[in-house]
């Protein structure tokens, strides 16, 4: 672990910095592989399943026999679980519609804004040693919600040709409409173009190695939205005293657990509450299975010690955490000035694996500083906001020659033509 | 004109289809300028700001004595004209506001919601043959309801040294903090990297060329976000026999006279409107001073007959215009059905000009079909909805068994931990 004592502002930009990732390299087989499943379709997906994934498959979309097979795999006890992240997930984003907002901007003049749903959404999954069926539910949750026609998920196959039956059991709970067993940058590929079997989708969502991040990039090239970019994930802890120092380790050593380029921070006005974390910590450490890639990320983490809760919140807000615990006697000066941050978990109990599993909030959110631009995934992810108007014989006489006056200034005459016509067909009644 | 009769669905991929642009070599360009602004800043911003605007500035930032005198410049009447399309702009985008979303998920887990401003934004305002101080408007007027910090305009500068009045003038007036003399590729180039003098910002919003448009998509790998891929402008025609021709005809027109590569569809179910839309356009076009790109799209633009209305929703929906005009008898149809468009004019009095500028709806919007996945320019692009989370030891009792088994089944134990040792401790007490 790194430790920092009242960093001074110059050494900020040093110490918000996430390592650069450099991915020149794999854009050049990215992009190959897209031209290539563009032209040749189901036969080059066939082709890099089998080479990435092992697999030669005839048919990617899983079957509802597949689908039924799972549910009979997964333990009740799991799908109970799933049950209680699923009625919360639902009830946060549920409660996210927004309704028609209109106005009437002048006499005469309605505009209205609506939220439409984005027709036909890709969700990706990746597969490897956690199945990550939780992503599932965070994304096909909403899509539903938002009423997405078309909700397709692909997710990569195992040597045996199959998907994880968690996943499918997810995912068909939570209204996928299709499931392929594709995975990886032929899977975004097949998403962006639509093959012979794979449809075509407007927006892809989902986390994903070096790979499908870049493919998702590619992506947007030709023209398929994506939900945000990614990066390594990451948490910063606000503690004081009032922080209990073992609840605060296992925290950061949740985020450790991600992977060895996992961000961890601990920023504290306390040098006893460091300590006794930094404790915490090393004897935390040593019962994880996932030790090894833990401690990876421990020995880059940062402990930086602030004195002043000011200076502290504009470190943070400098750093626009992913995920930010504040556990702090003044959380309201903290949950009022954070400006750039993905979720805020605020509290003592209130651990960041609650927003991960189930206590309703989104567990795909911006990285990488990404939360100074970025929202994380809700409801508006799936819809597209459209303005409507119409304005009445009254309202073009109100409004007309302000736009005459305008269209004229920007040297655009048949902008002013289309009002001057409709006001003199009004003045001749 | 080219002219179509109810086209078989076979025939709609490349009749929706937009004309594609190849950014590959304008790419390399692109980066190449970008590189140097990123390593040499402000001395590489001046030096194109030579090549390509032809004056050597040695100072960007536009003084106070700048935009006094811009003020005294712009005509009282044209000064009204604005302040009518402001006013109109602020009420549609403050409507948009929206209030916390808050939930209790489960007895002491409360979620909520909360939108906060990105701290600054880039808005890019092109110069050139009209100055579109309307795109001011547009950009400055919701992101200082938003309530963003820094609102740095950028606009290319003439042969004096001197940006149009009107644009100082409407950026002064709609709370811009800071505007620039600096266009082009390395306008944007500056807004992403930051320079001595300009600062670097989250978002860039706003229109431009082709080297515009393409320095946005660099800008985003590099961790800058845009408002929405660009392409050139485009309006759809619904026109029925309640249609008024030589309106119609206005609207296209106003559309062509953008630029030859303006997208322009008639869709009718009528063929004596066609007829008399045709008429109109060939009559109308004449008095235009853009005659001559307005003719050039009115050559490419299309007249497409379809009998049934449903055919016609469903070709326009795969469409997907930026902007969508309703003359109908059956206009609720076509306002309920539409699910893919930026921004929706109903009736004969409502010409797209007035949403262009004055009636109170944004201007910056999707085109090249992307108003299937993306909104166009509204006040949630100013800002992020960031997530927060507050549960009670109650609540985390509550869910915490789900989240145990959830993390279990997904193999991160660290996860799980976060959860057992704070369930354990409220066991003790």
């Amino acid at each position: 672990m790194k430790k920092y004592k009242n960093p001074p502002q110059s050494q900020w930009s040093t110490l918000t910095q996430r390592p650069t990732q450099s991915f020149a390299e794999i854009e050049e087989t990215v992009k190959a592989i897209f031209k290539e499943i563009q032209t040749k379709g189901d036969t080059a997906v066939a082709k890099y399943t089998s080479l990435f994934d092992g697999i030669k498959l005839d048919n990617f979309l899983v079957s509802e026999n597949e689908i039924k097979e799972a549910e009979k795999q997964v333990a009740t006890e799991l799908k109970e679980a799933i049950a209680v992240a699923k009625s919360n997930i639902y009830k946060f984003h549920e409660a996210q519609k927004s309704s028609k907002i209109e106005v009437e901007t002048t006499k005469g003049v309605f505009c209205w804004q609506e939220k439409r749903p984005i027709q036909k959404v890709g969700l990706y999954i990746p597969s490897g040693t956690a199945p990550l069926f939780s992503t599932v539910l965070m994304l096909a949750i909403p899509a539903q919600i938002a009423g997405c026609e078309e909700i397709i998920l692909c997710s990569p196959p195992d040597k045996n040709g199959k998907i994880n039956p968690t996943i499918l059991y997810a995912a068909n709970l939570c209204g996928v409409t299709k499931i392929y067993k594709v995975g990886g940058i032929q899977a975004i590929a097949a998403l962006t173009f639509g093959t012979r079997s794979i449809p075509k989708v407007y927006k892809i969502f989902g986390p994903g190695n070096q790979f499908v991040t870049v493919a998702k990039q590619v992506a947007t090239q030709f023209g398929t939205a994506i939900d945000m970019p990614a990066g390594p994930s990451e948490l910063l802890v606000y503690a004081d005293d009032s922080a209990i120092p073992a609840f605060v380790a296992s925290d950061l050593l949740s985020q450790a657990e991600h992977g060895t380029d996992s961000q961890v921070i601990l920023v504290s006005n306390s040098q006893k509450i460091i300590d006794e974390v930094e404790k915490e910590i090393v004897d935390q450490i040593q019962a994880l299975p996932r030790k090894e890639i833990a401690q990876k990320a421990i020995d880059n983490s940062k402990l930086i010690f602030i004195e002043k809760e000011s200076d502290a919140l504009d470190f943070i807000n400098e750093y626009a955490p992913e995920h930010f615990i504040i556990c702090s006697n003044n959380e309201e000066y903290f949950v009022s000035g954070i400006q750039n941050a993905g979720s805020v978990f605020i509290g003592n109990f209130t651990p960041e694996s609650a927003g991960d599993y189930a206590s309703g909030t989104n567990h795909t959110l911006p990285t990488n500083g990404f939360s100074k631009n970025y929202s994380g995934v809700n409801l508006d992810s799936f819809l597209k906001a459209m303005t409507f108007q119409k304005i009445t014989e009254k309202g073009i006489q109100n409004i007309g020659k302000s736009i005459e006056i305008m269209a004229e200034a920007e040297g655009l005459q048949a902008h002013k033509k289309a009002v001057s016509l409709r006001l003199k067909s009004l003045e001749n009644e």
